[in-house]
């Protein structure tokens, strides 16, 4: 017998070569309904592989996303089946999972592929996946794999053989049709209830453009049509809330070919937000007792070897300027400079929790093709700051930081967070993480103990710490549900030892202080992205880089205008005036088209009354008011950060 | 006859072979009593050279830097008069003037000096002073002057000597000391009333280690005992005041080898002046129609070369990163920067004057010789900001920004200030300065105008300009008197063109807008080092990182301590609890060495009746009040920058 274990610390026995599937059953049918597939110590397997020796168990469904990795390489498999049926003769390239959804390339032979044909292939595939047929592994030797793609004449898979080695190769075939496939795969087609088929596009084989061009077919599966539709949707919203195109139509930000790739340039319009956070992250960071410094952007290499930063970071950093005879390197991280400061001046136990805090600009290097609006850049604002505590303050400290996230949440209307605990991972001590595993357990068990004991849902992760130390990372999702990776909280046993960091202890010792690393808003260039997408540019009033338009009827009330203006303006109102010749109707839908949050109208009525006809974006007219009744609600919005209206 | 002109215009003629002193006594004895030298055609000359052609000629009293310099080499020459008479058979290598008196390096020939042989040397240029011996100017062949120094045996001399061509050298004596030197020199010793001996150094004969070591000894003079006195008590006032030592008592600043030399990094202490000067500079931009920006540190070499950076600039700037086959730079300037925010959207004359402001941080290289403190720096934090505008708009423009500075200096209690209107030289346009005569006259002509328009004092100076236009530093003077070079306000015609900046006119045409470049708080390194001198740390209650401290008796009053602690930061008052269980007298004694503005003293009667004990900084006891009293009055200081005890 074999012994299985279960996440959940159960073990239970079975005859060898049982599958994770028949496991399942053996536990309950309906789980087993559910399942597309299983990791088996830690590796995906098809839920029909028999397991030989004891091994853990855990059983994946869609909610997984290596599940859901799966279903989409299994659904590439199944449009490779719909396109060979369609188009006898075709070869095939590879055909992996991305990130949502999968893609094939394909040599057509010299045929074109149209949107018509996707349609077609669609409907084929839905059918194809009725038959409800097995995805079956086979164990191939390289000789019997290399004899049958030389008769079917597909050179491409002859190709790919060329560096596999025999025993270590396996064929699928779900249906008609086979293919060369590591795996693993869902256990048949029925569960692929709905495909869409997305996008046509030329790839060059191997990604050379010396080489010939295929067609490369995107597409996406869900394992019911309603999921589908939600996608779809989704799809939708999230490309009118793209903050690519909002951050030009609301004169955010913008790029510019000779300042270089990933490098934001703010306009005013996204400075005030940026000032707006910034003020927001002070007065939170002031009245939980942290200090802020400023720091330059570069340092000799030096301070990075002792940092660790050379090596274990050196990728993400931009190459050195040589002066004097000296590398130095712009700043890809705060912490190094911070430390120097703690190390300015002699600490003692009174000194400690010591608090600093800056929203430091670092560089990091991305692969240009990498980039992507304000998500992935090379220059970062980070809300950073570093603390500096005893082992017996650590507790407190890290619970204190998990709660300023909370904090913040709430006023973004962020409802939907997890926390991941990326912990290291031992074969790659001394490589990418410091070699000491003794204090790498020890920190890692007290991070997870401040989580239990706070009752903060959490996901553990290996192989994701920062070199330093383990960290938690928040993701959190936009109202449209998608998921940004946008804070940290981390934990460093190392560094304070590198750069000698020390306090006295109030029995006059020397000890090495812990040190937390956080940075709950992100950085402003991720977390302004995800905020230009969760609020579809329809800023709160106190994030708005301009609060309220006043809107003349003629020009004759111009005056009037600028009297409220003044008045809004000394009430610290970001105010304007549409002060055109224009007709009223175009000034109102042109402002609506700015999302400035509050369009005041005034004309002949509202002047005689002292009052303003007060429209909301996006809701409309909400009546006339008297100019300072307007003034204590919206001061009262930009006060508690929070929109009434 | 020749004709001499003056500054004012006036033409005299006078017999060729006329000395300036022969032509100052003609006008008036009473001025030629007062000279000390005079520039003839922009050069400056003994006042009893013969005049031989045509001249312009400007006489030159102690007022004048190059008087100051010509005094103070004389000088040098009657201090190795002095020591050459003490210590027959020494040799002297050069004596020059420096910025404040001069040196001399001499080969003692192993004997050693000593402070008190400083004091006799004193006493002895005092005597040589009184027999008001002249100046006496020799030209002399080449043989002559090598035979002279042979026989003298000193062969440093004869060194200089190689390098000199024949025809121009000159001897000078005076009494009994002769020197190869190109002059200009006083007319006479007598006019040296006051020297002190400074310092005694090692110099390397040439500056290269290899050679001998010289001894340098260091001096100033003046033309009365008064003039030494004051300078000797500001020299005392200075050191008190010296920024380096108050940045670090008052944990102001640090720097650190491992991060590099002129990189400041800005303590907790250092931060709060640092925020509180930004917010004063965007609430007075904000008012004056400013919009604030953020822009990366580096850029792509295309932008400096449009700029014109590279090669105008290229020495001052830290090297290139090479990245993905681009050069990247740090920006030594934010102007660039702008012009692409300019650019990023189409403006029409509507959008003018459009304004953009950034406390940019900015890099660049100085010799790390050239360092010193705050004062130079490698990273500078700079109180930029970019007005483009129409010509029409110039003069209103510029006027603000020179209203600002006012407005400023008026905070900071800066009573003493000099505009230097900075222009190009002819004869090195294409080289230090673009080359475009005409715009370069046209827009020098504006700024004139704008500051007689004005009455703005000004004094104009050649060569200083910047590489793309005229501009006006702004000199300021400590309240010791000391000078430093703040701020710029700079036109540019060159930039706009250079990338292509464009505006729409209301007839609907393409114009390229003027730029102004402004820094009136120039950078916060230069500046908060003014302010610590200026204040001698003392800094006024809304730029002290500390505003209050609180000072319990016992540990019996900590409890009230913070509840009067609570309602000072309620009030946004900056304010800490000295808790300690110290005496109170080392409590207070410890608080005026931080210059914390306010200490409250708290005990029993204080806590009895709901008052503090206040001590103002330099003050002492100004008595008990209540502490809803006192906050009124700090809560007003803050808010009107101005202290009023």
């Amino acid at each position: 017998m074999i012994k299985i274990s279960f996440p959940d610390g159960a073990v239970r026995e079975y005859a060898p070569g049982t599958s994770s599937m028949e496991i399942a059953k053996s536990i309950s049918e309906g789980l087993a309904r559910k399942l597309l597939a299983a990791t088996v110590n830690g590796q995906v397997w098809d839920l029909n592989r028999p397991i030989t020796t004891d091994a853990a168990v855990k059983f994946l469904t869609w909610d997984d996303k290596d599940a859901k990795t799966t279903f989409w390489h299994s659904t590439a498999h199944l449009m490779a089946e719909a396109i060979e049926k369609k188009f006898p003769g075709v070869k095939f390239w590879v055909g992996p999972p991305v990130d949502n959804g999968f893609y094939y390339d394909i040599d057509l032979g010299g045929r074109h592929i149209s949107e018509e044909d996707l349609r077609e292939l669609e409907v084929s595939m839905a059918a194809l996946a009725k038959e409800n047929n097995p995805y079956i592994r086979k164990e191939i030797s390289k000789a019997d794999a290399i004899a049958y793609f030389t008769e079917k004449g597909d050179e491409y898979k002859l190709d790919l053989l060329q560096n596999l080695e025999d025993g270590n190769i396996t064929f699928y075939t779900q249906g008609g049709f086979t293919d060369l496939c590591r795996g693993p795969h869902i256990p048949s087609t029925g569960a692929i209830k709905a495909v869409k088929l997305t996008n046509i596009a030329g790839a060059y084989w191997k990604g050379d453009e010396k080489n010939k061009q295929l067609t490369r077919i995107y597409g996406v599966s869900f394992p019911s049509q309603k999921e589908l539709d939600e996608y779809l949707q989704l799809l939708e919203e999230a490309k009118k809330r793209d903050h690519r195109k909002l951050g030009k139509e609301l004169s955010i930000y913008t790029m510019d070919d000779d300042v270089g790739p990933g490098l934001i340039m703010w306009m005013p319009n996204g400075t005030i937000i940026i000032e707006e956070l910034e003020k927001l992250a002070k007065e939170t960071e002031e009245a939980a007792g942290y200090h802020r410094v400023v720091t330059p952007h570069i340092a000799k290499e030096s301070m990075y070897l002792t940092s660790g930063h050379l090596p274990y970071y050196a990728d993400s950093m931009y190459p050195p300027m040589e002066l004097d005879g000296e590398k130095y390197y712009l700043k890809s991280m705060n912490c190094p400079h911070h430390h120097k400061i703690f190390a300015a001046e002699p600490k003692s136990y009174r000194d400690l929790p010591y608090r600093i805090a800056e929203y430091g600009t670092v560089y990091r290097y991305e692969q240009s093709g990498e980039l992507f609006g304000l998500m992935r850049v090379r220059c970062l604002h980070m809300n950073d700051a570093h603390i500096y505590c005893s082992k017996e303050q650590f507790a407190a400290e890290f619970r204190a930081v998990n709660e300023m996230y909370l904090k913040y949440f709430k006023i973004f209307g962020i409802d939907k967070y997890q926390m991941r605990l990326s912990l290291h991972s031992a074969d790659k001590l001394g490589k990418k993480y410091v070699d000491q595993p003794a204090l790498w357990k020890e920190t890692e068990d007290m991070v997870r103990q401040v989580l239990i004991d706070t009752n903060t849902p959490f996901v553990e992760v290996q192989d994701e710490a920062a070199f330093y130390g383990p960290k938690i990372d928040v993701q959190i999702f936009s109202v449209i549900g998608r998921e940004f990776t946008l804070a940290t909280n981390q934990v460093d046993f190392s560094q304070g030892r590198s750069f000698k960091l020390q306090y006295t202890t109030p029995e006059n010792h020397s000890e090495t202080p812990l040190i937390i690393h956080r940075a709950p808003l992100g950085t402003h260039e991720r977390f302004i992205g995800f905020l230009l997408e969760h609020y579809a540019g329809k800023l709160p009033v106190w994030l708005a880089p301009q609060q309220v338009r006043i809107l003349p009827i003629s020009d004759k009330f111009v005056g009037y205008a600028e009297e409220v203006k003044a008045k809004l303006r000394a009430a610290g109102v970001r105010v304007g005036i549409d002060d055109r010749s224009e007709k009223i109707g175009k000034k109102i839908r042109e402002t609506e088209l700015l999302k400035v949050p509050y369009m005041l109208v005034v004309g002949e009525k509202e002047m005689a009354e002292g009052k303003i006809s007060v429209r909301r974006q996006g809701k409309g007219d909400i009546g006339a008011q008297p100019v300072e009744d307007f003034i204590t609600v919206i001061k009262r919005e930009i006060a508690n950060r929070h929109d009434e209206v």
